[in-house]
């Protein structure tokens, strides 16, 4: 039986909806449902489920976006730094496996080397480099919590996208903005990101921390270009095209943050080859994308 | 009525008992009793007792020393950022004014102007500076959480003492420990403290942080030298003297960092003007150190 903290989330509802469709028992509980992030608790629902693998698909990711992170630092920091510690200490003492759900946004930018950034590479983008936005350190702070944790995997998500229209979804939000933001970034197809973190648990693969990104990297304008690919596709064939024709990109980052954002936006490039080198695959970004886009569902 | 949080705590126990001996109801709360940490506890907690102001003297400090902080991160994170917001949530929620107890440890030495900190500079000891013990970067980070409260203040200790042996009490630790660090500290003598931050709520001084040390600094010799010229005193008196007549003292802050600690000290000078411009006084420390140990209580 597979334990899902975080039912109703983003990432925690295709957690149910991927492990229904396998056929694999499991239960998804929400903090509605269950206050988990009360350690007694946790552990009592961890002793009542005897879980094999327990998965923790929960944290506060702010509404509309992470500037509501910045108003909700006790929300932010209970949840992305306390919760999975939390989490930690109740498979600890019950001596269950288990995964969490964390973010490749405690980096910026590339190496100072210019490669991406590997799962060993210190965040650069956290409260320890007084850089980033709330969100991103308390994200960081979370993984500090996890250090030496056995038994345990870190997968770094990044930007989640797939076919469904979401507010949550990058595509949803590319094709709603007014204005973009070009930049540089790896990002993780979710319906893929699911699949490829159970199989670490299917696998035995060794415990740790994984960048979960597609392979490869692409900037904002890449992935105009492959929207309107897609609309040109469509109109060729004769289909309505649901996506916007126009796109307009701010002049710079400097812009961006001054009429659009009010905390800084992690943008990275995360190195795969762990996740590869593992035997676990994930499609190369560009044609995640284009799959996505092609069977888009509004 | 009072309230004050963390009633079995060094620094709540002294509020409870100050209050109790000037006759000013109070209710006293430590967590065994009814777990505050959880918003609608507090809240309801506040509703049932309508305190006209609440004490928060609740945090976590570790045992026996601020290297547990290393161990125990999630209570420290917890117990030092997270409840102070939570405490503001349920204060602004039930419009109850309040006070906080914080640390000056979220400093180190002096200003680069050589000047001791001032209420409103930056830490330079914290998760920002990326250089503090685990227990300092939660310290500041719950003062960050406090950012723009309202109706509340936020009263920096530093290194309780007075008169009373107590393992948390500065002058009992300087007596115990094998080898002493030297170095320059701001330090509150702990009646004084509960006094003088109540006083703040009684003159209704203007809300906002407070430096609540006693008035000067003092080197670790200075303090060592104080206690010896006691048990002269004591001894030319026909008196037993409790205190050691040896006192050894570490070669450098590198040797203490390799032989006694596991994660840095903060040691610092602290303004305490802003108090004192309050009409809040507080006795130059040597004299309060003198009187401590002239009234020593095994």
């Amino acid at each position: 039986m597979i334990l899902v903290l975080g039912a109703t989330g983003y990432v925690g509802a295709k957690y149910a909806a991927y492990l229904g469709r396998r056929e694999i028992p499991f239960r998804a509980v929400s903090r509605a449902e269950l206050d988990y992030t009360r350690l007694e608790n946790l552990i009592q629902l961890i002793k009542d489920t005897q879980p094999e693998f327990l998965v923790n698909a929960a944290g506060y990711t702010g509404k509309p976006n992470v500037d509501a992170c910045e108003i909700y630092k006790r929300e932010t920091l209970e949840g992305n730094a306390v919760f999975p510690a939390t989490v930690r200490a109740a498979c600890e003492a019950t001596d269950t496996p288990w995964g969490h759900v964390s973010s490749g946004c405690i980096y910026s930018g590339r190496r100072d080397d210019g490669l991406p950034f590997k799962e060993e590479d210190t965040p650069n983008f956290s409260f320890r480099t007084n850089n980033s936005s709330f969100y991103s350190g308390t994200k960081a702070l979370g993984e500090e919590l996890l250090e030496g944790a056995e038994n345990c995997y870190i997968w770094r998500l990044r930007i989640p996208f797939n076919n469904e229209n979401n507010p949550r979804n990058y595509l949803t939000k590319l094709m709603k903005y007014s204005t973009l933001l070009e930049a540089e970034n790896s990002i993780s197809q979710l319906d893929e990101f699911v699949e490829a973190t159970f199989e670490c648990w299917e696998k035995k693969v060794p415990f740790g921390t994984y960048n979960v990104t597609n392979p490869g990297a692409v900037m904002t304008s890449d992935v105009v270009n492959l929207i309107k690919e897609e609309t040109d596709r469509r109109k060729n064939e004769g289909l309505d095209a649901p996506f916007p024709d126009e796109f307009n990109f701010f002049e710079s980052l400097e812009q961006f943050m001054e009429i659009a954002a009010k905390t800084p936006r992690s943008n990275c490039v995360m190195d795969h080859s762990k996740l590869t080198s593992v035997g676990i695959q994930m499609t190369p970004v560009e044609e995640a994308i284009r799959t996505a886009l092609r069977n888009w569902v509004d």
